[in-house]
């Protein structure tokens, strides 16, 4: 059992991680461009995201479960509109 | 002591993490320009890793530690070459 404080911080880090997307992805639909947005970065971290899911998943460590799927998806959903409003092209 | 496929897990995640601002860093300074680049995005991932790293600290988890540590510097470097090319507007 970890102390409340420390979970916490862990569930902070995993809202802003969660939520940082967010605003990147309203930012691509409210342009309806994403021309300077990596795809490699998105393939990239939701990868990782997927790594950090099975490290979370070893030490039951929730923030880190929960941040990351939340993290898997809206990259996801940014890599989706990116090949909708571009021409697949550069990485 | 973490077992060491765990922590090869944990390590693998960090360097997805870590290296997947890399390309969108270089396809800034290839363009540019970062206009459909979010700055809250990139703020509040800071954020997110300063909190992780408390929380990594907490666990001596070296992967979470390392990985949010280079995801602070990479976003900091996308922020401001943001703030060079483009005018300060819209989050």
């Amino acid at each position: 059992m970890n102390s409340p404080a420390i979970d916490l911080i862990g569930y902070a880090g995993a809202v802003c991680n969660a939520t940082s997307f967010v605003p990147q992805l309203l930012r691509v639909i409210e342009l309806k461009s994403a021309r300077d947005i990596s795809y490699s970065t998105f393939l990239i971290f939701a990868i990782g995201s997927g790594l950090w899911i099975a490290y979370g998943l070893h030490f039951h460590a929730l923030p880190v479960i929960l941040a990351n799927a939340i993290t898997l998806l809206l990259p996801f959903g940014i890599f989706v509109l990116k090949l909708r409003y571009d021409r697949p092209g550069r990485v």
